[in-house]
């Protein structure tokens, strides 16, 4: 690496409560770091290289620990985000020349992208071009994904937020549930198309007096409509109140999406697609016949930073400052990592592990961590998700609402 | 009232995150008085009584201040709710007589009963039927509802909350939508069927870098989609992202509910109702067509203890307290009010009013205090709402999850 350079830091793929601790990690490294004199930043992902829409970071955040400090707790994204993938290099060498052209005219020798798997095809890509093209730049990967699905990590940074939150929110909806003297089945949605992790997480809302999810579905097992509605008479013959997860991804023997089975017309004469618990509502509606209810967590799963982990906003700043000392001891083309080193007491080490073994894999939860009747999850991964969820954050609020980092920059772009 | 005598409280309708806090200060208060000898609870409200569920709360919070502070951060109701009207006495005196032989047989000579509209209609009837057979009691109706629809108080125990919930969620949601440089649509359904004051407390997430959201709809103006979508287009000339927060209440010119003109059939051939929302989504994507999404917040409003305000916990554990002085002092026939005795600095007055002056009447927002299009709030109402969400109390958490008070008699009932 040059001997005093400039960095670029982005964000990339769905928002999570912990994304920009990874980068106020980065930032406050770097700005300590002797190798670097400007943070730069670019907009809405690797886009914001392409459309030339790159700010410096060091005005709003050097020798300013408030502001750091602030962004650590601020919900989505600073910098914005994209849903782009770069073109294979042999199709499209065009935008990469366009890339390195920027970072050769910006003296940029490290490329920190925070992402999820799409990120880390980024990360790939542009580490290969660069060893083509003999250009010195580090290139790092910082993992984040509430879908926990990302290879070679023992977690996700970003996961533990939303697995609160998951949590939380399934322990107050069995509140709310439990109060009516008559029977009822209430059906919660959670985010995942093809990994359950997060559904398994709502899980962790079972305590001394409740023991709600009663029944839990992931993606990773084939769903019955027939076995569900079983399940549900069942524990309706000695329960009043029936509260179910279901992941959003949940498939029929087929492979069939079962959201994708609900294709309705509205009052238009198109079909329309509703979620998956819409669908299983209608289904005990039309068959059970009694009270029922389904709620879609939606958006605030990645982006409720009010009641965020701890340990992950932790984790996620530490992940970023590590990249920025990976980087100075001239690391390229790989991905941070999060090993435990000991479940109790709660333990990690941070590493990295070469870029192509994790980009455009993803991981499902171990078939084994889900019990026989595929309704419900074993208390090994309780075990494994409990350390991520510990710990509160302190919110600033003010005029009541909480006093989060300013994206005005994300309004009015430059 | 007599000398020592018992007393009994219950809780009625749907959920708020403050009224555990009104049952806290009952118990509380009533512990201390020379009054009360045991204080009862009704599981399931009224019918509680009409069912024999009744539980002596005595043994649990008795000069157990640390239960008492739980149960006043405690979401939902523990002595559970019904949805239950009392029939008109001239029909069916057979359950007054019940209740009241009840009442005479475990010496209740006070009766507080937590809740909305339909719960002063209780404590209406069973107040005149008191006085019609000279029974010697007071029955004192203490306010909540999250929809602030109560006439004769400034505001509800319960609104607080849950627009501290709506307007902290409506803030994360345009974090979560400002990140893509596509445009795009959010729209927020947010409860209250025929008053729109919950909708108007997401203003209340407006700051110094974010206006949204950006359309207001209530249900007391009536709705039309073709100035909805020409309101939409006219934002869409100058803004990336368009954030619409909408009641579920909304109607159109002719008073039929939005969401009911949303009748679509089900797999089954049934006719299914869809949200309010969900019609907007579809309506914008068949017209605008841009990417467009619809979030429910539903049942978390009245829930989400995990993000409460202080302001409405404190004030709803008050009225709890004073329930209890207004009965020692013989006052029957009431319902605790709130009156606003300044609101710079904010400061409050508790008082009582006849209960026939409440019961069954319902508080819209103003139309003064919506502007003239129709498609937002005025900075009056913001003006008004603000104070009620000011503070956050301190939540205990256990295992990474809130650690409330357990409601294990609702789920096994006695």
């Amino acid at each position: 690496m040059k001997e005093k350079c400039n960095c670029l830091v982005a964000q990339s793929g769905g928002p999570t409560a912990a994304i920009n601790a990874s980068l106020a990690g980065v930032i406050k490294r770097a700005t300590e770091s002797k190798k670097f004199d400007t943070i730069y930043g670019s907009i809405n992902g690797i886009q914001g290289v392409l459309q030339q829409k790159i700010i410096s970071l060091n005005e709003t955040f050097s020798n300013n620990m408030e502001a750091i400090e602030t962004l650590k707790t601020s919900p989505a994204m600073y910098l914005g985000s994209c849903r782009y993938k770069l073109p294979p290099i042999e199709i499209n060498p065009m935008q990469y020349d366009f890339i390195f052209e920027t970072f050769r005219r910006m003296n940029i020798h490290a490329f920190f992208y925070i992402g999820g798997n799409d990120s880390m095809d980024t990360v790939d890509k542009l580490s290969k071009y660069a060893k083509l093209i003999n250009y010195d730049i580090s290139i790092i990967g910082i993992p984040k994904t509430i879908d926990n699905d990302l290879c070679e990590t023992d977690h996700t940074p970003g996961f533990g937020s939303a697995a609160k939150y998951v949590a939380t929110t399934m322990l107050e909806i069995a509140h709310d549930t439990y109060i009516y003297d008559i029977k009822s089945v209430t059906i919660v949605e959670i985010m995942g198309r093809n990994a359950g992790w997060l559904t398994a997480a709502s899980a962790l809302a079972r305590n001394s007096y409740s023991n709600s999810p009663h029944l839990i579905y992931l993606p990773e097992r084939a769903f019955s409509t027939y076995n569900f509605i079983n399940d549900v008479n069942k524990l309706l013959e000695h329960k009043k109140n029936v509260i179910v997860a279901v992941s959003e991804g949940i498939k029929d023997e087929s492979g069939k999406y079962l959201s994708a089975t609900n294709s309705i017309a509205d009052e238009f004469g198109h079909a329309q697609l509703s979620g998956t618990g819409k669908y299983l509502e209608h289904l005990i509606k039309n068959t059970i016949g009694c009270k029922v209810r389904s709620i879609e967590l939606n958006v605030l799963q990645r982006s409720a930073m009010h009641i965020s982990s701890l340990t992950d906003i932790n984790e996620s700043f530490s992940l970023g400052e590590y990249a920025v000392e990976a980087a100075e001891q001239g690391l390229s083309a790989c991905m941070l990592t999060i090993t435990r080193t000991s479940n109790d007491p709660y333990t990690i080490k941070i590493d990295t592990t070469p870029i192509d073994k994790v980009a455009n894999a993803e991981k499902s939860v171990p078939l084994e961590w889900i019990n026989t009747a595929g309704n419900d999850v074993t208390p090994e991964i309780i075990d494994y998700m409990r350390p991520l969820i510990e710990g509160e954050p302190t919110i600033k609020y003010k005029n009541g609402i909480p006093d989060y980092l300013s994206i005005k920059h994300l309004l009015e772009p430059k």
